[in-house]
């Protein structure tokens, strides 16, 4: 059954054919080419600190095969810009899914965060001259990016408490500050900084006070102090650098949409990627379930008599996975559709459903599988240990869980409150005038 | 915002415009007609045993008014019948969520279970002469049904244990046993009993032991006994009967669609049921979040000098619930479609889904409600506590989430353990060919 | 194995030999007189409104029982009182949990809620003459008493928002408001409301414009208007009463301990009446958990070729259950001891533990057992849908879940955040001048 | 407030006052010493490969330290050995809940893991020249040495699994086959393993076939292949070792305690082992619960205007992982109670539940700081990403979880079985008897 086939029944009318014909493309190349190059990657990238400065050969073999078979840069929206393949969110939503499944098949069909979110910027934003000079060699895979907004010394799941100080003098801005979690930054390749800072700190209106810069990586004053750890792992080549800005001096055209507009731009940006990462963590998802289902139908693996798959316990748990999963990707295929049909901003609340639901609910499912391995889930020798580590990173990144449930419950508590108390008081009296025409008493209420 | 505006969006080209007309129509009879009567209905049932022999007058008042809003028979899919109102499955499931917030809203639309279900059986698998005596006032609303399946003395969640004999003697049949969970047996106007049980209790085959027959409930020799109850409640003048069979002898003409063919018949009648009880659950799952809502936010009940509604505990809960019941609707809607598509056989997998994650969705956020509510949300001035119990049932009836998980886990292993070992291999097969071809060795594999 | 072999050997200091013997006893007389007169209480109670006037003779006989042996009045703590039967709050503890198996079983040795608290609070705080009145026929089971505290129209789980007016004039206390949840109150054998208002709603200390009261149930102005009921459940004869004032006039005598203490009154009520609920309720969740047992045994219940108890699912829930419930009883028994050594004022941490972990753990293990039963376990054919509503309430009397939580974890973060926060800076500095010692640099720290 | 202050006071009476000197001591020790000393250590074994081959000078000193302070192999059980500082399990508990809290403390006691469980076998079954051998260098901290159980090729979750061949030649023993997980094998002082294999493989009790053999590190034919990690760490200079043995000839006398007496073995070695995982277990969580304290009332990291210990659901995490805290910690004592006052195997049942409960409940209260601290939670700023990874093995070894709740779950179900179905049945029929004599007729029953 390819993954055109299996695209839920209720999703189906959102899938052009051409979108089924290219998802189609995409698993073969995801489990032909790309799964089994993973193992190539970290082979070529070698031990030490020498993997900070290697680009794998592999991957541009690839990207050269996925650009031949015209997978591409899928990610862009139809409805916003000629660069892309052409596709709405939901089907390259359901792209996406399949793009989980490796860890280079993102970068290999240059759709990869976060270049992903950094080229919708640019390409939104961005004027001639910066789309010129940056978004033509990301569209084109030469170059990588990052996206600098998240500091060591504030909580910044409050975005308003960003501090990086962008100053003007003369024809330039000055930047002084520090960023961590640069995810991407350690890459060789990666020439080129999205950077959220303040540059109006006294601006009354607190979410005016921020703008985003383009810095070139190589811009003096800038260091990467270090790579941070996800668990035991650092993603090299990618990283997640902690990076100092003294100093830095950048020409004022490097400003991106204008002064004061930060949040504009990262609200904007926000939206399509967090479908993007919500469905390649259902991938990862399916991707555990995939493993948990070859063991415990591994003959070498039986305990007590029996394989692991006539354990009672174990039918459950792959039961409770397809629900979970199943519904996880229904949450986010109708936030993707809810963005097709208007934008990301009129899909707030879809989209902060499918940000929360998809990330815990994988967890779950990949620790389960962890759980059916026993040791070598934990370990090198399945991709469970290292998908469970990064997509834990995911109830933190863009937002702690807590964040988007406090403002998603006050958001349905606002908008009903009025409403909903207002029918139940109609209610309430209409049975009470019912009762009584009946020839009852009315109820007492609360 | 009307109930065909809250339509997810990816669910929206399964609805026609007549469909979203009608669903409109059925908020409105809901919220303004069956709620507010809902403490009619009770107040005229009244008290004691009397409560068994009453037909409270608002029903048939809501009757009249449901037939001449057109508003009768949504449940009976279009597919299949012409005696029904014409909608899908899909279309008829957003009806059973707002149908789901009364207590009376069903019946009142003749959309009642297990009349509905003993409709679809009659409609589909019975002759001409069936039709005519038990069809017909069935779907005028004249009589009702029960259907009598589950016994007391073995374990029902797995269906061939039942024991009921049904013995052939000349042009009768001879009915002995006992039913219980008889739900409806109540109601004084319940004229005729859909009974499963063993005609062929030899049969090799276990699937083909049972038969499905008519019993007209005043046959000589049918006894209930007493009422069950659910957690404290009775359901009066409805009830859970448990009733005896003692030498209960039916013409042959009685038997549905033919000898041995019972498990072919239930099979048939569930799929359809499940969805609606599972909509009407989400239903109820909004109606309490509508509850939840309306007490934190009531200025009396400030706790610690704020009111409910500015604790962040409550916001989460909230935020969860409407995370939480929006993926269960999608996942019946999805499972409603499959159905729309093919049958209810080609939905089995997608129909145990909803069977098992809606009820659990619904009692946690019902529970949230309880709990928001304190003292009022465990007693009888909430709509709460008597809409957790009659969910929790459905945990239980039509077999226990154990049995379905179970399915679900063996069917999916089944299914894909072959393909997926076969893949897995393959891929590391593939990874080691690549490995050693780029002057690595293979890695080790479990 | 008897009850005093199966003390958890970590608590097995604190329990005397008499107190073994005792408990012994207590087993014996629960198990093999009160369990099985649980149905006899019930049919001698008969049906509909007479069952709030009746007193099952049956009652009668297990007290005369229980006096002969020994068996009376084991609530009232040793250090306190020369009133009781001379037990540790664990040692009783132990035997409450006994008494939680049957229904009535705490009303026939004269340990019965609300009546203990009351007795408590009387032999505390009342004066010789309050004493002879009440407390005497109450130590003796002639009378029954109730304690108002919840009312309708505020959030009683914020206690200083309570509203009953008691106002002075001359030489009585003039009371006027409402009162719900008055369990006991339906008892025709209740006789005295120890009742909670406001004597002085402008004091500046909240927490000092409570009284406690003492008023006779027969007193002029009292309404008892309804009872409550519990998931459908009424709890005849004993009941939840909502229960109005209207210039109910009382002797000032009838004050007890003090205008202005009603919070002091409350607070020393309510310890050991949680180490008596949470016990009772451990007691619930090891009856369901043999219900369990012998459902799952039993071999008319097989499915799918074997007895239930060969699935592994269950045999899960029992382990589960075993450790969840151990581990509840550990945490009780520790908050006895801690108020047995010092009061239940030192103890406020560990009362908080048992109150929040205990229902929430019961509730668990019932409602597995009610899945085990199927049908069965939701009706009137097993304790379990009974026991399971009763203890709901648990999560919400004496303060919802939410509330202690609150408590505790601010209590916790206060009293140890500055000291925690010293000792991490400190080991920070300290880990730093050993780094730079050893001859590294000092780590980056948050 | 001192450790031994802090013993909940159900627990006092197992302490002897050396021991909570001892305790108070160890405390001083682990977060004065070792603590600061965390990152001396990771500093001084540098980067790459040579960790593997380093040990840390700081070690030693702290070693020295502590033998001075009389704090050294306090896990030798008291009522078994000389050897050891002679405390019993419960004391030794609380000593490890301290250890818990660094990474070094354990070995820089002498009380470190495998070393412990191997010294016990070795002091309980070796012979004198075994003991002075590898005992008494064991015993003085000169050398480490690992177990060898676990093997790559089968579910070494079912122990009867096991196959390394040990076939005796003359007087030596060969053994071939594979191990895996054979943690402590990367140390350079690592220089004995007790290996367990078949020597009887067709013995029909399959629980004889086994033996455990001491097999010096260094002998020929053993190779370490490889390090395995645990999600990203490799745990260096410790380590998880892939070994193989090809033909590796040990001389008879090597056999531990005879031939075939391999599960007796590991039965008394896991008893007491257990308890110190559990305990610094519980240490782990309570280090991860101060650091969360620290982190949500750190001004700095304020988020929509104030502390996140001001959020409501930050306070209920803080106040549930204390009740689970505290709960499981009792369980674990009551566990080590058990095994003081008999052995290990008649606290089967305590232990199993102690196995199972505190990995859970720490992994949970640890990912609650993850999440507390966002970003700096996942990486190498805080030591809580590192102590979940560790603790999620625990998950799995020495048996998965869900192997110990089915012994678990059978055993107690086997034990009371019989007699709970005989209470009930003589319940039910005692009750039936109190009715018709009451003038009542019998309920049904199930």
């Amino acid at each position: 059954m390819s993954a055109s086939t299996r695209i839920p029944p209720i999703a189906q009318p959102f899938v052009s054919d051409r979108a089924k014909k290219t998802l189609d493309l995409v698993e073969e190349f995801v489990e032909k080419d790309c799964v089994p190059a993973d193992a190539v990657f970290s082979a070529q990238l070698g031990e030490g600190e020498k993997r900070w400065q290697t680009t794998p050969a592999i991957m541009e073999e690839l990207k050269a095969k996925a650009k031949k078979l015209g997978l591409w840069n899928m990610f862009l929206p139809k409805n916003h810009f000629k660069q892309g393949a052409g596709f709405s969110n939901v089907e390259y939503g359901l792209m996406a899914e399949l793009l989980g499944k490796s860890k280079i098949a993102s970068e290999a069909t240059n759709n990869a965060a976060p270049d992903t979110g950094n080229m919708e910027v640019l390409a939104k934003y961005g004027n001639e001259a910066q789309k010129q000079q940056w978004l033509v060699p990301l569209l084109e895979g030469k170059i990588r990016s990052a996206f600098l907004m998240t500091e060591p010394d504030v909580a910044s799941s409050d975005a308003t408490n960003i501090e990086l100080d962008i100053r003007r003098e003369g024809n330039e801005y000055v930047l002084n500050g520090s960023k961590w979690w640069s995810s991407g930054a350690g890459d060789p390749r990666c020439k080129i900084y999205l950077v959220m800072g303040k540059s109006d700190p006294n601006n009354r209106d607190t979410y005016r006070q921020q703008s985003v810069v383009l810095v070139a990586a190589d811009t003096p004053g800038v260091t990467i102090h270090r790579m941070l750890h996800v668990y035991g792992y650092d993603d090299a080549p990618h990283g997640h650098g902690h990076i100092s800005f003294k100093n830095v001096r950048i020409p004022i055209s490097n400003m991106v949409l204008g002064e004061g507009r930060g949040f504009e731009i990262i609200q904007g940006r926000l939206g399509p990627g967090r479908i993007h990462h919500a469905m390649r963590t259902i991938g990862a998802a399916e991707k555990a379930l995939e493993w948990l289902i070859a063991r415990v139908n591994d003959d070498r693996k039986q305990t007590f008599g029996k394989p692991l798959s006539a354990h009672g316990v174990i039918l459950e748990w792959i039961a409770k996975s397809r629900i979970e999963v199943d519904a996880a990707r229904l949450i986010v295929l109708n936030a993707a559709i809810k963005i097709d049909q208007g934008d990301a901003k009129s899909a707030l609340k879809e989209i902060a459903q499918a940000k929360v639901l998809v990330p815990q609910t994988a967890l779950t499912i990949i620790d389960r599988a962890v759980q059916a391995y026993g040791a070598a889930g934990v370990c090198q020798d399945t991709p469970l240990a290292y998908l469970w580590a990064g997509i834990r990173t995911l109830r933190i990144a863009d937002g702690p869980d807590e964040v988007h449930l406090q403002q998603l419950g006050r958001r349905e508590n606002n908008a009903r409150k009025e409403a909903v108390t207002a029918k139940l008081k109609w209610q309430q009296a209409e049975s009470d005038r019912l009762l009584i025409a009946s020839g009852f008493k009315a109820k007492s209420h609360l």
